[in-house]
């Protein structure tokens, strides 16, 4: 049986092999399995399991660039609108997902952290892209006079994203939303006037 | 050669490589050459790697345990100081173990999840038994008028932890300490009248 098989498709498959079993217990054969794919074809899209994670952390950033971009580019909400929007509809994905599924970036640092410095160099620099998108419009939002302005703008990004990576990490212990909505309650009454 | 092992000492060593591996990339062959252990021996120590890791959570969960008594039981310190304290000598570990080690507990549920009962409902059960001890305290600190009243002590007190798990993974992605400092600055911010 011949199978054209689309590395888009292929990366799809994987990433959510990776966000329920991880890096290290992922093996390619899981990737073929799931893919239906060969061996040679694999190592001809991607080279190396290595190789195969930064592309499916490519495709997972994308995604998530996409989806800043639907929310941080409305024009009927204001800046501090924008984030509450964005991380009220981040939980309740989350909610759908029935609180077992976490951030693909969050996984991969906790198992890799830095000591495999090609996907390390990919996580920070995607950590790194969202939390200026999103300093970006806390700024709006500071100039606004809606959120506080005694922090930078890119500490109060990371306050947000690093509350949210500890809350979806805590909600994943449990299976349960409560660290999720209690992130929502501090934080926003943090950052705003 | 015969070898005397004691059963402490191989899970201390385990310890060390699960916080550095994780769970799933952590054979068994690690531990038994580390330990320079036969696999008879871990089998009748442990019964299955699933147990050792369980062994391995009470171990560190004991460690942490002690750590906590000997900081909150200061009776110098006020509940709001002892926090204070708890707090900034966990940054201090974390630099002195150059940001690349993150909390077993923390990569542990990010990896496992609830995939494995027997390892998520010993996660879960340490989680909260470190949450009703720093609620303790918090509720002392509100009961002083030095902690604000307006969350319950165990709100804040998960408030505390989820917010160090955040920091702490963004911590390990960079190897850098600036997000446990951006921690210390908000969280005690938010938490203090």
């Amino acid at each position: 049986m011949r199978q054209k098989h689309d590395k888009a498709a292929i990366i799809c498959e994987g990433v959510k092999i990776l966000r329920m079993k991880g890096y290290h217990d992922t093996g390619v054969d899981d990737i073929l399995k799931a893919c239906q794919l060969s061996s040679g074809s694999f190592y001809n899209f991607f080279k190396s399991k290595e190789g195969f994670a930064i592309q499916a952390l490519e495709q997972y950033n994308q995604v998530y660039q996409d989806y800043l971009d639907g929310i941080l580019k409305h024009t009927d909400l204001s800046p501090l609108e924008k984030l509450q929007r964005l991380y009220g509809s981040s939980v309740q994905r989350h909610v759908e997902d029935s609180c077992q599924l976490g951030c693909l970036l969050n996984s991969m640092t906790s198992e890799i952290g830095t000591t495999i410095p090609a996907i390390s160099k990919k996580i920070q620099a995607d950590f790194q892209l969202s939390s200026d998108r999103i300093a970006k419009t806390i700024r709006a939002g500071q100039e606004l006079g809606e959120i506080r302005i005694d922090y930078t703008a890119e500490d109060l990004a990371d306050f947000l994203i690093n509350g949210f990576i500890g809350a979806s990490t805590r909600m994943k212990a449990g299976a349960k939303p409560e660290p999720l909505h209690l992130f929502l309650r501090t934080a926003f009454e943090f950052i705003k006037v």
